[in-house]
């Protein structure tokens, strides 16, 4: 398909159209709003001709130059493709106008304002009203305003539809747009498809769902242990420490937590292998989801370092601190104060270990962009994802060690006879980096290795061909 | 086209060519230098042969391997498509070989070094030159240091031209290297184009301009109230605090400014929707200039919401602040100092806001990274830059009110009858915190909604097939 | 290739295939382990008709729904192409399948577990094994998990063989999957190629090795000049220091070092420039390498710089330095303690000059990112990268001048007669920026642009086609 001449400076003598160009086809859209006006610019931008077809063809607003606007009628008679950019709402005109789109393929833009608003997919309900044109469902995930921006380049779309040779002319068209087209199947995902761009964040629900379940625990936890045991067992109101001193005690626990639970389903899943013996037995479903939402946990755990940060960096600037420090001084102006080496040594590994930590964590974060994350070779991805994010882990998991370094023999550690939060955060780490370093045994590692090159212990006398290159 | 096989090693028994290759063009390139040479090396690694046409063929430096050299007549006889990669200065040989480039395309990517160089655009230069070729402009943003590199893919390039079958010609090309191309029309918009690799941030300068002007408002204004007040009516030199507690003001000031006119421009539009009861009318110019540069408006408040960040993290380490600490302790030694829980709450969620606000605002400045974003679905972008953008300048605002929630009523805060910093820069936020409430109203709401579904007050009783779907 | 129906939904009636598709060939993958599996899947979506081949099609585990299964045999008979994912151990099944195998082309996905296990490349032993199919090896750095997420768009694969006809049947599948080809050459490229997905970082090894050799050598130098002079001459046990201070001064030593590594080639590249006369002249391979790597060089230095801003942010938390604030107000009770004007203007300029540099190396740093890297023009890609690093470099090195302002002229910096280790690390950075302003006085700044436009000192007297745009 060409680009028509359109604009007024084009010199007739110089484009000699060949037979091939002459015979190819329009492009049809019906619907001349949003949608509709965007798609049409962005398919003459890449060289096809655009024919809009319209109930109101001498008054249906501006078009983009180069596209021709006509009756419904002889629109469907120019094209073989047509995109419906048109509510679901309006479709019964298409009834009438059967006839004219017999064996054209009309592919289905439309999306739905909410999740199941219908229990039909539109694409499906087109079919049904026009019986002999071949529906393919797809592209509805674009949008007007990206079409309009040329933000397409390298985007992601879906299609599904019955007919092969339907979806291969859209598909054809769509790459000239720049487009990867994903071919769902058939028409019975139209459904599906409908309902990507309703989505709202669906990987991210399961890791944020923990990590409040995970906060208002530790928040409450540490409220009982802290402030209402002050308040009743020494009778000082200390309910300022709410907002920042607790808050500050729950995101690094939290935060350390969370990145241990994104290690923790894959030295579940190395056991499951080790047990079982193979690689190619499926995980439960439970572990399944759990690793999807590996990255998504990691991120909430940066979130949450990155709170604790900066929480820690506005310490010395409160109000409640610099008041401390001065009736401090005031008050045991009389008591030497003795510089305690142990105590200097102690504190600063605490916090390089954290700054550490941090720098690491922020590192894991910057190489989960999709734009770092592609341009590593899969060997540096899982060296970064791996290696760096259990030594993130062993840094973070120390710097809780150290900090209740000298307090765990402590009686009056365990108010009310419970233990601090930073201890009961520390275990999950634990238990991970503990796993861990049981499969880094080397005799377990060699065994895991070849089981994950595709050795089977059950089958491991027959050699085969059916073993492929698992990188 | 296929590539020559050029390597020693290559079998030559191996190679059948079909009849279709050994008939397929070779592609010319008029010009060894740079991009020349960076151009051949990436058309040979897709897969095309390449001919080079050089004045002397026998001592134009190294050559992509796999390449030929010719004489330009002899390389223009050989390929259909030719790429300049001369420049422009040197056009004139281009005259001398009119008869050799007879019917040929022309792809002329040449740049100029400034703006407004020449009165007509080169490729308009080289068309008037050679009237018997098919000039297309375009692949001029490309450098031969990302050809060189690889680096393509997914780019968009822009080419312009008058026959339709050259510039599909063209399209193939650039397609094979990975390159998604945007037909801007005829050869008119060549100076376009050739000024795109010129341009400088043109989208910035505004938001840049608008930062600069408040800052240097805001930065004189408090050096007035703060510094010059102070030597005036009380005689005390605090000259010192320019450089860093008045920048440390007017930061804040600035980014809360400028976030919120960030979201201004779209209360705007909606109440111009609301009041023309349609969105199917254009914006006025400055809205729609406006509306475009909120991205960067944005990202500008996130620069100065940094500074404001780090400026207050080392606010305890200066010199000046630990001076006044200490003094402060030596003066007034023999002063009660109480603990003021009003003031402690009040300082904490002082602090807590901004660092909530603080970290909201960074997450809206990671999804506006391209890479990001653009893994969004439409509904998740809208989420974020509305839903949390809106709920980050609340934040930021409610910070501001915190700030001064004591001193609001105080005769003392309005020295020489000017109100403080704080309080002017929270006019704005508040007044588009205001419209926004009034819009999110259910009956204001769902009209709007209704409008932007492509429902129009004055042609409410026709549902017509014009209506398209927005998303 | 059009996709089959394989879904039950599929309608028969709707489906009219033409004779096109009837003949279009179906694609042929041997191994159906994760990496076939995944490669078939991915086929399927984008249209193309799948068989597998297999030694045992009726036990080999799930495929893709609509794969067929068929013996190695009648697969290979199937299709004309035919990917091989499977270990290199397993080849030797395929030299019985010689002759079913003639005239096939073999695209070779294996990879090897470590670099060098063996002397001869994976796709040369196929070839040897197969000698009458056309191998060529490609798309290995492809993995199992990208293929089934999706992952693809955009990205860069390479291949290579000794048939061009046989590789251009891969490129277009491949890009089907939306990859982008790169075409290395003959099949003797295939030992590279297969070593594409161990590399671990190859470019950041240099920057790295540099960046630990200054680290250690300014620790150690400032360990001694330090807490072992302290020790020594004045018996005082400072050890506790070695955590945080010492570390809080190496980092800003190395980082600003790094940064002045990275815009020094640029500067030597320039005098070479200038010195020959010419810019067509290879620059020494030392120069070339480092110039390649100047990125990661500035990025090294970003990592250093954030990880002295966090140190320095928790300075006044440290324990040390509280201690020290309290011993020395009671220790100096009756000292008077008079606010210095010039101190709090020095530090609080360093300040502010420490913060300035940090934003703009962390909006280099943005930059840097590929996706935002990407959507720059050329010339906004190298204002950022040369004028704002500069002026980076340029602010970061006033930053350690203000630094040492008022010692400079102690004899007691000297300890032990060796200068401090801020004065050392100011060398290069001033070096650099003084070479930089040589090279914008007018006179210097318009040769070097003229050899960067193609102009040369020697051929100055010809005009010439062969000067090629130099953008």
């Amino acid at each position: 398909m060409q680009k028509e001449e359109f604009e007024d400076e084009a010199n007739p003598d110089k484009c000699e159209l060949t037979s091939y160009e002459k015979s190819s086809d329009p492009l049809c859209i019906f619907g001349t709003g949003d949608l509709g006006r965007s798609l049409g610019l962005r398919l003459l931008q890449t060289g096809c001709r655009v024919v809009y077809g319209s109930r109101r063809p001498h008054s249906c607003g501006p078009l983009p130059q180069g596209a021709q606007v006509m009756s419904h009628e002889a629109a469907a008679k120019a094209a073989r493709l047509i995109f419906i950019c048109v509510h679901r709402e309006h479709y019964t005109f298409m009834e009438t106008l059967a006839p004219y789109l017999e064996g054209k393929v009309l592919v289905d833009l439309s999306n739905n304002l909410k999740k199941d608003m219908y229990a039909e997919a539109n694409a499906a309900y087109l079919q049904r009203l026009v019986p002999g044109a071949t529906v393919v469902k797809g592209l509805n995930t674009l949008s007007a305003w990206a079409l309009q921006n040329g933000l397409l380049t390298g985007k992601q779309v879906y299609l599904c539809g019955n007919s092969a040779e339907a979806k291969q002319a859209v598909v054809e068209v769509a790459s000239k747009m720049g487009l990867t087209v994903l071919d769902r199947g058939s028409l019975s995902a139209a459904q599906e498809l409908e309902d990507f761009p309703l989505r709202l964040f669906p990987e991210w629900r399961l890791p944020l769902r923990v990590a409040v379940g995970l906060a208002a625990f530790f928040y409450f936890y540490l409220l009982i242990r802290d402030v209402i045991y002050a308040y009743v067992e020494q009778g000082k109101d200390i309910s300022y420490r709410i907002m920042v001193s607790l808050a500050n005690k729950v995101f690094p626990i939290v935060s350390l937590v969370m990145l241990s639970l994104c290690y923790l389903p894959g030295v579940i899943a190395a056991f499951f292998q080790l047990y079982r013996g193979t690689k190619y037995k499926r995980f439960p479903n439970w572990l399944d989801r759990w690793m999807l939402c590996r990255k998504q946990m990691g991120l909430v755990a940066l979130g949450f370092a990155f709170l604790h940060a900066i929480y820690t960096f506005i310490i010395p600037i409160r109000y409640s601190v610099r008041h401390k420090l001065i009736s401090r001084m005031k008050n045991n102006k009389t008591t030497p104060f003795d510089f305690n080496y142990t105590e200097a040594w102690g504190t600063d590994s605490f916090y390089v270990l954290g700054i550490l930590g941090f720098f690491l964590y922020v590192l894991l974060g910057l190489t989960s962009l999709p734009s770092v994350g592609g341009s590593l070779s899969w060997r540096e991805f899982s060296f970064i994802q791996s290696k760096l994010g259990h030594l993130t882990l062993f840094i973070c998991t120390a710097h809780g060690y150290i900090y209740g370094w000298n307090k765990f023999l402590r009686a009056s550690t365990y108010k009310w006879y419970t233990p601090p939060g930073y201890m009961l955060c520390l275990i999950v780490p634990s238990v991970v980096l503990v796993l861990k370093m049981l499969l880094l045994l080397p005799c377990v590692d060699r065994t895991l290795t070849r089981i994950r090159q595709g050795w089977e212990r059950a089958q491991s006398m027959e050699t085969g061909e059916n073993k492929a290159t698992n990188l």
